[in-house]
């Protein structure tokens, strides 16, 4: 069969993302999509790498692999297609397309860090005197990455209450961190740190990620250690990760750097990706999020992250930390969108801060493509539900 | 053959701690350790769940499960046992015994957060408001934990040098943490808390840890979202996994917990361990930190982790943070050996402070058995390598 992709699609046959179906009944395999197609790649290109539950297997086999399947995949899909590797992607589940060994949060935009910087530290300098100098990050939970359409339950944990002693209950200010995530194809041995001109070698693409986050139990809980059960009990992660490949003429100068970074960050051409995202909520979307704003580039926090030496593997993921712009319609989170909770805005005709039950998530993104069409990331969407009893 | 286990061995038949091994030129198993022999499960048992190179399967298995293996083991031990299941320690080849899906540390020993509260924050109060009511922790990295013997290279990483500005190279205060880590056997499902009485149905068994902390990558980067590359270049888990069942007699009530715990953190029994930790360093033994003060216990740890509905897996690790006394000799950590580094302890006839190449580091520790003669936990050591060129 031959099929039509419609030029405005975002998912023609120079993008090609890769995701884990499973049609009805059957198992999980390995895919690419093309329109509102997918594409059974054991099938079409008859390798059993493919037909695995995971891309991991393929993305250890590295560049050299990814380059010749896509350009088989190119090939192929310039004719006629065989009707037994083809599924309309309405009739197949999507899983999550990765099995994630280590999660790591990064922290790169520089708006979005001076917003949260102003909210919670309104007499000091915005930023803390290390964000210039290196990507701050942390280590989130593998474990609960979830694809996107993954509905999400409403945590409890605890919170402060005014008397000063904490409660425990549902979150009460839940939230979300629009970013792009970067998904490690080879990974480095133990000791062995990633230069920062290797990036291409190692990482395979990017999907978009949510980071919900409870404000209320991060607040309460971060001193000292940072981040835990205000972040863990989900990320959602899209079932579309776009290759490098696709994302050739997306590449952008980074925004200048002062300091000058130490020597292990300096990038031959420091680059961004001028990934354009939207966030939505409830059908009202409430602001466009710009990638090519971040200050810290991809590549340097991959060396950032093994500059001690830790290895990483095929399958890890590192996402940007919340992508915001300096305008409140290019806020990346509702804690920046609502000044803390205090403006609120208007979604769906109501006046909202934080997230509701039965509110839903969808965040999308475009960047310009190698035809010279946008190309549109895999979405990742997710919707609230009410906290357990 | 039959095996005749010393009195004092530590490693007899009311132990049996479950690790993965290698006979020279084949394949990694299962294994328990008996005195200074190893046996091969899958060869003793007849059963394919222990010829795998972790120990994951089994443990996701469950407590039913680990019961009649662990009593099938102690019947044939009573007797000869069949050459071909026995190996002498010396000959074989030991690896990490689990796949760690998610490695959570925790901060639970009172005597260690005030330690080190005092430290960084002399004038104020040394435990921050959050600290009594829930067991602070954070994600760390599971694909840098290795078994205990494997050389510890120095990390490289950003410190604050005296005018302001970091500086790029290896770490000079290098540091360890004494730790007891729990190994997940059940895991959870995604948006379902584990109880906390119900710890002994999901977790398996026990394992001593060596944080390995670069102290001034950490003081540099870790605000606002915590340690990062301070800690993320290793992590030394033991070799041996004692399971619970083995520390029945172990079991003591927890100090008191002032306030008392919200009531998701209550336990019938709150129960600590009273495992007995030695750490020496370069053969001269610094300090023993107790396991039995601890404030929190592992069940309030593990009930606390998913109280947001986190999933957990087989094969998941958690640890206690580092173990600490009151007094100097009970630390374990050097930071808090030698007050931050001012005052050397004597090393094997030298003052020291913080590790040096070449140094080695083996944490033990004892616990009443179910004989009433001690058990002996599996070693964790370490020694370190200069940093990479």
């Amino acid at each position: 069969m031959l099929i039509e992709v419609p030029a405005n699609s975002g998912f023609g046959v120079h993008h090609l993302p890769y995701g884990v179906f499973a049609p009805l009944g059957r198992d999980y395999r390995v895919g690419v999509r093309l329109g509102d197609y997918v594409l059974d790649l054991a099938v079409l290109l008859g390798d059993s790498t493919f037909a695995q539950p995971t891309l991991n297997h393929f993305l250890a086999q590295g560049p050299g692999r990814w380059r010749v399947c896509r350009h088989a995949i190119r090939a192929l899909c310039a004719g006629p297609l065989p009707t037994e590797a083809v599924y309309p992607l309405s009739a197949v589940h999507l899983k999550l397309p990765v099995a994630v060994g280590d999660y790591v949060d990064f922290y790169a935009s520089i708006d979005h860090a001076t917003n949260l910087g102003r909210l919670f530290r309104p007499d000091g300098d915005p930023l803390l005197p290390n964000w210039r100098h290196l990507p701050v990050g942390y280590h989130g939970r593998a474990g609960t990455i979830v694809v996107s359409g993954t509905e999400i339950r409403r945590p409890r944990g605890q919170r402060r209450t005014p008397s000063g002693a904490p409660a425990f209950g549902p979150s009460q200010r839940l939230d979300i961190e629009a970013e792009l995530g970067f998904v490690v194809g080879v990974g480095s041995q133990f000791g062995a740190p990633i230069p920062v001109d290797d990036f291409a070698a190692h990482v395979f693409g990017v999907a978009l990620v949510n980071d919900w986050s409870a404000r209320d139990i991060q607040a309460w809980e971060y001193q000292p250690l940072g981040p835990f059960l205000g972040k863990s009990f989900a990320t959602s992660m899209a079932a579309w990760v776009t290759p490098l490949a696709a994302l050739r003429d997306a590449q952008v100068p980074l925004p200048a750097q002062h300091p000058e970074p130490l020597h292990y960050l300096r990038e031959q051409q420091p680059t961004g990706l001028d990934v354009t995202m939207s966030v939505r909520w409830n059908d009202t979307t409430v602001s466009h999020p710009p990638y090519a704003r971040m200050y810290w580039s991809p590549a340097q926090m991959l060396a950032h992250l093994t500059c001690n030496g830790a290895a990483t593997r095929p399958g890890d993921l590192f996402a940007s930390g919340t992508v915001s712009g300096p305008t409140r319609d290019q806020v990346g989170s509702f804690i920046e969108l609502t000044s803390g909770g205090t403006e609120p805005v208007t979604v769906a005709g109501e006046p909202r801060t934080f997230l509701a039950d039965g509110d839903e998530v969808v965040i999308t993104a475009t960047a310009p493509g190698l035809d010279g069409t946008p190309l549109t990331l895999g979405e990742v969407r997710g919707l609230i539900r009410p906290a357990a009893e």
